[in-house]
């Protein structure tokens, strides 16, 4: 014998690699969640981090902590660098540069995706993505600061093209992105502003496909398209993205192509899959989908390697869409089967996904809820998204500051107690690819 | 006549700029608050959100909805380049690189201050300072960015230079500082660590002066040293920062020079006025004094233009400390000399401080008071210290969320629910001047 306990590395300290770290609490094992960063992004709520309504931390407590209690757990921020199946190791690197070397005897790879822009990778200068704090920083500070400019703008076309704002993709990120830019622009800010009237802003939602929320039930898609034009978003349906430039973004739709001035495009069209699962892809010596995806065999292992699980929206199993359920479930799952391997039960059913239904919200007081044939629009599908997404966030103290700050942004006053631009981030928002002002941190 | 109202342009959002601004709120004046962030920074709990206890919203509400009420004032987000004294007019630059002109009649300049390194400026390459939001996100992710490296580091030596924590200046942001470092290391973090005991922390307070808390009344200076040692802070005296590398801080003091080993070094020693000082002083033909700061006749207006006033952190006048109170009371006096003028009176009194006390915390429900002849410590200092600190800051809203925030922290888990490391600054925070991975934004 090796003389250790079952070593369990778990890649990635997001929805799936902290349910499978949780569901080995009591297994005979010696568990180690690796991540990029120190802490375990609740991303559903990202877009209000994006937006000034929640402040970071309530939705991206320390990975530390949440397995803090868990005594054969711990957690470590390095970054990946290569995948040893053979040798059973993962090699990555911490952020002063030191290698760290993980033996395992199981691993799950649960990486996360990152945007995609189908082949026109220049366009990420020119976009923004949301998939990180770092994400939603840029975002927040990007959009702010294009009111401010919009404010000192002289120029008429000058003003619209800081006023307008173009989100690409019509899936639950789009759909509650521009609610929240819509939200900004017609209610939180225009009593601050004096020269420019934030309500004349254009906020456009360009989608490919012919429908707003693809995956939902006809009837609330109808609804989301009809409240987004209520509140004076432009949707384009049947619509893609074809150019982009500092300045523009340049739509193709059924009446054509049109070249649309826009200083703030938002990407939330498409994922890539961690490039983890390019590795191990490669390791397999299988492809990956066009997604970047890697494949899996039903129980979520690696073919020809029972010993390593790939889980979340950087594997391609059963088409599940890439949103926080299939990573936990698969996750719970994973913690399952290697609980029942370590007590000699090696026959073990494949991974089933319960779909628990989708949910958007489209700005103020209003959202959507498709549940198993049950389906809730309005202050109803407000209240229940509400609770599930606070139910789902990590301890008391960050669900009860998140009821409180939703409280404040819910009254009248609609208060957006984040709208944060520091001085880095004036002095580079909007001069990113101008000789303008220097870049510090 | 002109044919406009009286114009005021206020340079700095800080304590200084905006109680100016509303002091002005029913004068028959435009008002103009330019800044280079857009939000008004309550400095005093700056060093809550750089040790993860406070959100950066809950400290810096946006500068427009500060001052959003006010019909006769606006905001706006800007860098000053130029002040023409002359012209009456200042140059400034928006952050898309934009000129704004903005031409006045009364000119307030509340630029505030930055960190001083008394000639050493390339400490700063090393050294970590704490005067915006900036340098907030960047301290909190450097701090426990050097828990992170100690856990990973096998190497005795060099897990002590992680664990070893120097904050040079022991003012009240020193204190405040290294009392909360203290805490981290030794009640928040112990539990989540697995390999390090972070109790093991060694903490430093290097002050040249033979007393910590220097203005304060000697008791309290006794009691902060006393509570301090008691929280296992080694607190220096009489001893100063004479050298500093990437790994080390050399001081000297009584015993002589010593060496010691440490990755972080947090600096709240001294600070320099804004460059804007220099510009003043530069236009009058007169001198900074050794802060950087500017000499104001004491009516707070500038030799020879009675239409310029400086006020705050920046100015040298009557040896008033660089903290919120003499900004506060600056700025509402300078609101009553121009409104006083506006009436035909010009002959107003000099600026007179009034003196309300200082404080400070020292971790966890312990704090000094020194408040006119009356002096608090302990839990009572603590209360006095969050009564006062809660009733200035910025909107019930804020002011709520703060005290959510500190029940949350002062419980007997020692939550602190803001304890981020992103992507982009695990990347970067110890690597800084190494060539390892590179810098993204």
């Amino acid at each position: 014998m090796t003389g250790h306990r079952h070593r369990v590395v778990i890649i990635g300290g997001g929805f799936g690699g902290v349910n499978a770290a949780r569901a080995l609490a009591r297994a005979d094992v010696d568990v180690t969640v690796a991540d990029r960063t120190n802490h375990h992004l609740f991303q559903p709520l990202l877009y209000q981090v994006a937006t000034g309504i929640l402040p970071e931390g309530l939705i991206a407590p320390a990975l530390r902590s949440v397995i803090g209690k868990q005594a054969n757990a711990r957690a470590l921020l390095a970054e990946v660098r290569q995948l040893d199946l053979d040798a059973r190791v993962v090699r990555a690197v911490a952020p002063d540069g030191r290698p760290v070397e993980l033996p395992y005897d199981t691993l799950v790879v649960a990486g996360g995706a990152t945007h995609a822009y189908f082949g026109n990778d220049a366009w990420a200068e020119f976009e923004t993505g949301m998939k990180t704090l770092d994400d939603a920083r840029h975002l927040r500070s990007h959009i702010l600061s294009a009111f401010e400019m919009a404010e000192l703008a002289t120029d008429p076309a000058e003003r619209a093209r800081y006023l307008t704002f173009v989100v690409v993709g019509a899936g639950p990120t789009g759909v509650e992105l521009v609610g929240q830019v819509a939200e900004l622009a017609h209610k939180v800010l225009p009593r601050d502003y004096r020269s420019v009237d934030t309500t004349e802003a254009r906020i456009l939602l360009v989608e490919a496909a012919p429908a707003v929320l693809g995956p939902f039930h006809p009837k609330l898609r109808d609804y989301t398209r009809r409240r987004l034009a209520k509140m004076g978003v432009d949707v384009r349906l049947n619509t893609m993205a074809v150019a982009m430039d500092h300045d523009s973004i340049t739509v193709k739709g059924p009446d054509g192509e049109e070249r649309i001035p826009a200083r703030t495009k938002i990407w939330a069209a498409g994922v890539q899959a961690s490039p983890l699962a390019r590795m191990l892809a490669e390791a397999t010596g299988t492809e990956t989908d066009r997604a970047g995806r890697v494949a899996v065999l039903p129980d979520c292992t690696l073919p020809g390697h029972p010993e390593v699980f790939a889980i979340g929206d950087m594997v391609a199993l059963n088409n599940l869409p890439g949103v926080a359920q299939p990573a936990i479930q698969e996750g719970k799952y994973v913690g399952k089967v290697v609980r029942a391997r370590l007590e000699g039960d090696t026959e073990v059913k494949p991974f089933a996904y319960f779909d628990k239904g989708s949910m958007a919200t489209i700005g103020h007081l209003h959202a959507v809820a498709d549940a198993r044939g049950m389906r809730f629009t309005g202050v109803l599908g407000y209240t229940m998204w509400g609770f599930v997404h606070v139910l789902y966030l990590v301890g008391w103290g960050n669900r009860l500051g998140t009821l409180y700050t939703w409280a404040r942004a819910l009254t009248f006053t609609h208060g957006r107690a984040h709208r944060i631009i520091t001085v880095d981030q004036a002095r580079y928002e909007l001069t990113a690819d101008e000789a303008g002002l220097g870049v510090s941190r």
